[in-house]
């Protein structure tokens, strides 16, 4: 296990019906003036949108609004929101949404504190030490963690890149997390974020540290809570409970309580992000479509070992073929996204072999995927890799 | 799922040598007079005393010392902390130990901005709303998780009681967890605070709150780290992935992480601490004692479904009949706990049934337990399970 740092201060205010009696008293620890940053609309719809402004009203608060967040958030997105901030001297931010949103809101907040243009901050790739406005969220997807976590990811389309970025000012202050706001997800928002999750967990546990058991089996215990819950809130949209372990599940993926003491960069992501900057899919269900073709492709007398574990212990494969059992585990992976109704080719979501060879060459270039992946990955691989997810899959 | 609050804002410094280049940093941030508590003085043995006075010096420190806290620490001592504190104006409390060094600096922080007697605080049971003095860590036994919660135990042997105390203040604020400074921790004792970890993760998972998988998935995930590493650092004391693995298990296993949105009382430790109270035994070697006795006593047709999925989840027992497959589990646990050398019963440790009767009423008194336990417990119920206590005991 190597050495960490574990320092994750966001209040998470988790359950039902906490916002009419707490939110107010939390923002009013920073101030008055509020920019309130959302994104399509799906707020005012299910009227979470009206119940916050109602509150921020009745307690005499400036808001000022940035909506319109993207799914996966622009820069030019985040330029507003820091010239909002300073014509508007904004002292909180208050986040409603998803992932997309809060990442949004974590840049903005960042950007104010910055002489720089946003996007240089986030090109220069150091991450970020300064400070930031104070960050609220009210989660309403459970998917990218970013709620209780110093990331964020945002696009530029201009250029075709979608970069990360993070910082300790940049963790979110509290966050609500109300199974409730979510119900209304639909089917395909839901299961894409189950798969982000899934995801989040694989990417770390599919990793070459040795002696990290505790954190490997407390990713395989939240990836058994996500594969039971997820098909039962696709079934039943508003069982609480299946909502409230997808919930805190996507918390628990990405605060570092799986990643901590390891070392390696993530592959499917790192693959992925291509897929979206290029064509702007879900991110969720590009990461359902590579991950079980990139574990197949990955899998090897060297990599076995945490292949079977995971089938084992994940999926309850008593099989005692090392190599047998593996490629079980993964067809099992495959197949619960296919129950969950995720389109699994890249042609059902609008992508054809065009350009594989430009998205491989771009995935290699802005990661470390070559050198430090679980397996290491050349721009061959990764078009290799994208080639599997042209068709149907058949793996054990 | 209940609702709950997760905020456990301690910085936790996880790896080995971090002291030299992080400790003096740490300190300075609340001042430069230091209460530095410790326990019987393995520390001195171990280099660990030497190696932060040094630093401490270096650093112009003004160092006071509160040592000798005892295993049960007693409130005579916490006394003795108050008065230290405020006879030297102590801007924080450095606490080098395992748990019982932990709460005694817990209770000795909030002590010294109250007037009343700390006892008086701990006996109105109300939990603790004021200021406290900053604590850091630095741990040397992993077993009760209190370096990174806000609760802490105090004994007082004049009325033969041991009590629990917390509040947000109490919370560590930095806490340094080298898995190299328990490599010197006799196999006694690493047996003994693993089923301290175990004994925590019990309590919260069989409980009868619906809607849990996250929490109960993840803790069945501890659970397994722990049942995995305990055998490796008692047969090799200084395997630094072994006590890294129960380190951070200490931690997660009492932080909340598996508690939270859950309601229900403990059951062991209630009735555990009426044996340390009365006999001053080692808190888990009284844990492990009781509880197959107590998962045997409460295993009936309601509870059965919970046991299965232990048996199977945690020990990977494939039996098809609940009822068969809880037995095995709960065998499984206690040859676990002999298999570590604990003795498994109470004569072993010097307790006869001579204050059976009294001890039984006194859990029942100091707890909700004959309410809210997960199967309630009147006092004939822990008088029962005490002497199932007194002989080897066959579960399947």
């Amino acid at each position: 296990m190597d050495n960490f740092r574990f320092y994750v201060p966001t209040d998470i205010r988790f359950g039902k019906d906490r916002l009419n009696t707490e939110l107010t008293d939390v923002l009013d620890v920073y101030g008055k003036n509020v920019l309130l940053v959302y994104g399509g609309g799906s707020i005012k719809k299910n009227g979470l949108y009206k119940q916050v402004i109602e509150l921020l009203g009745k307690n005499h608060n400036k808001v000022v609004e940035l909506s319109g967040v993207e799914p996966n958030p622009r820069i030019e997105t985040v330029r507003r929101g820091v010239a909002l901030c300073r014509e508007n001297d904004v002292n909180v931010i208050l986040a409603v949404g998803g992932g997309s949103t809060i990442d949004c809101a974590k840049v903005v907040a960042a950007g104010v504190y910055s002489d720089e243009d946003p996007w240089d901050i986030i090109v220069a790739r150091k991450g970020y030490q300064g400070e930031a406005l104070p960050i609220v969220t009210i989660l309403t997807l459970a998917a990218t963690g970013s709620e209780m976590n110093a990331g964020a990811v945002i696009s530029n389309l201009t250029t075709n890149q979608k970069l990360g970025i993070g910082g300790p000012s940049m963790i979110p202050k509290v966050s609500f997390l109300d199974p409730k706001n979510t119900f209304t997800v639909p089917t395909y928002q839901t299961a894409a974020g189950s798969a982000d999750i899934l995801s989040h967990l694989f990417e770390s546990y599919f990793n070459v540290t040795e002696g990290t058991d505790i954190q490997d089996f407390v990713s395989e215990g939240i990836m058994r809570a996500v594969i039971k819950n997820c098909p039962v809130a696709l079934a039943t949209p508003d069982n609480y409970d299946a909502r409230a372990n997808l919930m805190w599940s996507s918390s628990l993926a990405l605060n570092g309580l799986t990643r901590n003491g390891k070392h390696g960069v993530w592959s499917c992501h790192a693959m992925e992000h291509e897929l979206s900057a290029f064509y702007d899919i879900t991110h969720g269900i590009g990461l359902a479509i590579l991950t079980p073709r990139w574990m197949n492709y990955v899998l090897n007398e060297k990599t076995v070992t945490r292949f079977a574990q995971f089938a084992h212990n994940v999926w309850g494969i008593n099989e005692k073929d090392p190599m047998l059992a593996a490629k079980k585990g993964i067809q099992a992976t495959y197949d619960f996204f296919k129950t969950c109704d995720i389109p699994m080719t890249l042609p059902e979501v609008g992508i054809d072999e065009e350009k594989f060879e430009e998205m491989a060459k771009q995935a290699v270039a802005h990661s470390t995927i070559k050198t430090e992946a679980f397996v290491p990955l050349a721009e061959s691989d990764v078009e290799a890799i994208y080639r599997e997810c042209l068709t149907e899959s058949s793996f054990a």
